[in-house]
């Protein structure tokens, strides 16, 4: 499913009422997925330009025909314009022209030295206050304006959401066959990547973990030579790009035989992972369903192994908000809503034991959460 | 070969060099790459900052341990420190209790908002200039200091880079078996990532490119599901990361019997790269070694077909200093020397025709150049 007219406008429409609650008439935009989300546009650069009456993407020449193509299959959505130097001159040649005032940049990405000369470019070229009613437009850092809109899913990003995670369900359904005695983490990785591949993700989503035996209590391990063995526990973390949206999945295999701690482990675990889904519901708190999870390992005597957050959103980007964790001045606890997306992955990772985490992929219903995963 | 303390020393010194230059007393290096060269540590997050007595890596929690071990296996080459709240907050803390002055940052990759904070985090502990000689600190936008001193390696570079020339040459040997009529780009793609694996690369150093057919012509094609065929170019363009350095060659397979304008395309290419290899040499210019490949290209016709640089750096990055090209106003002209590591990658591209591109990865000696991937 494309992205048609309607999608991108009401895309535009809901960073438009942004801009105007951060008191800005225009907002350059430069982190690429947010470029991806007002425009369809994929590449390696690129500008999109939001005022109040006009959205712009700016692209090198390399880019030119491509942009133009989406362009038009939007019904022009948006304007495209491409220039003779450098992206910093041309934005500030498009702000001049529009007759831009207070302009946000996005302080969470701009570098720097692309600030400082776009700040200069604007000095140089603004004309004298005596001459203009609109003085000398200011650049305003602004963070989150795209991001935050991005937090709610439309149809399009459903559907891509929803299939990537049916195919990534299904590489998740060959990892019992892949974890085999004898073999090394890295050609399990190798195998998943290639299924990966087979269920037709364009790319990792991240880089894959197979962590065996002791690696599987460290919960960023890569894969290495290490054998696995029976009697441990493999986690295996993995995900791809469908459609340019990115899912994740973690499953822990216990192979053989194992001990009573590592069997308990992994059904507290699997108890925390079924609560925090269970907690998932329009209007419920972020941090109260990490906090499902948390009192399921915390009741187990698992607090301690539990160091990370319950989930993190998902979409063009492979961590995004919502964060599903214990609310904090960094992170302010947030309202669940119908459209957000985002994983759930308790883990418990306990030092000369092991590691277990579970990770599934949701999607908050009206009334609940869809499992996009299984 | 792992760095010890005297290679650490020396590149320090090398960045040390270049801030008395730029006016500053201390360097605040918060780029990922920038981070391992001066430590050899690698993780998601860090900084290193660097003063004239003294190196100091500060990481969170997640790496306090990787980064001692690190120190001590340099014999305190660099100091570690963690911290509780943020690494903003810890770098200002870090810049009060050093009585830092003219602190330089890196403006290329320094997001607006992260120089805000430190910013204000610095008027807000400055002491009162009635109180001090040293005045508030200012933080001084500075850029390329520590990737100027990063383009000639040193020992333990160029063994890496040579270590993973000689496996990248070894997986392009494949190459013509895995070109088949009947294949897909992917399925090429896929092979050639598990090949890459085999040979001990840790990571892609960037995504694959199989380029069959029309695609040859466009210089970053994805793989896609197409057919190869007989009597068409198919491009590849492939590398990876081997002992924390990038390696990169493209090879162009023509199969079975292509026309005479395909085979005339192949030879004015294969001898543009003959030509740049042998102007490679210490002394001459960047832009030299460019002319020579340009020059065979354009006396065939094919100048326009050229529509990119002939090479680029390699090391902890895949795009580095030197660039190999025309030079401009944005890329200076730079003076080639032994120790230098890029790539030669002249091609040519014919919409309808198709496309090729010959690639490898020189180290520049003090005669002339090694060629690292065959």
């Amino acid at each position: 499913m494309i992205p048609n007219q309607h999608h991108i406008a009401a895309r535009v429409a809901r960073v438009r009422s942004r801009m105007t609650r951060a008191g800005i008439d225009t907002l350059v935009v430069t982190h690429l997925p947010n470029l991806s989300y007002l425009t369809g546009f994929v590449g390696s650069a690129g500008v999109v330009i939001v005022s109040s009456r006009r959205c712009l993407l700016l692209v090198d020449f390399r880019y030119v025909t491509a942009a133009n193509a989406l362009a038009s299959s939007v019904d022009g959505a948006f304007a495209v314009e491409t220039f003779e130097h450098s992206y910093d001159e041309a934005i500030v040649d498009v702000l001049r022209r529009q007759g831009a005032s207070r302009i946000g940049i996005e302080a969470m990405y701009l570098p720097v030295s692309r600030f400082n000369a776009m700040s200069a470019g604007l000095a140089a070229t603004a004309p004298l206050p005596l001459h203009s009613d609109a003085g000398t437009p200011v650049l305003v850092p602004t963070e989150r304006l795209v991001e935050s809109a991005r937090v709610i899913k439309d149809e399009v990003e459903i559907a891509a959401l929803r299939e990537g995670g049916r195919r990534l369900a299904r590489v998740a359904e060959r990892v019992p066959d892949l974890v085999r005695e004898g073999r090394t983490e890295e050609e399990v990785a190798a195998d998943i990547e290639k299924a990966l591949r087979a269920e037709g993700f364009s790319r990792l989503a991240f880089e894959t973990i197979v962590a065996s035996g002791p690696n599987s209590a460290l919960p960023h391990a890569r894969p290495t030579a290490r054998v696995i063995r029976a009697g441990e526990p493999t986690v295996l973390d993995f995900g791809g790009v469908y459609d340019g949206y990115c899912v994740d999945l973690t499953r822990t295999v216990q192979l053989g035989t194992v001990s009573q701690p590592l069997r308990d482990l992994y059904a507290a675990v699997a108890e925390a992972h079924r609560a925090a889904l269970a907690a998932v519901r329009p209007g419920v708190a972020s941090s109260t369903i990490d906090a499902a999870a948390r009192e399921v390992l915390e009741r187990c005597g698992l607090g301690p192994a539990f160091g990370h957050g319950t989930g993190h959103g998902l979409g063009l980007e492979v961590h995004e908000d919502p964060r599903i964790a214990r609310a904090s001045a960094r992170l302010p606890d947030l309202v669940v809503e119908p459209g957000m997306v985002f994983t759930i992955e308790p883990g418990a990772y306990v030092p000369g034991v092991g590691g277990v985490r579970i990770e599934d992929d949701v999607l908050v219903t009206e009334t609940g959460c869809e499992v996009l995963t299984r």
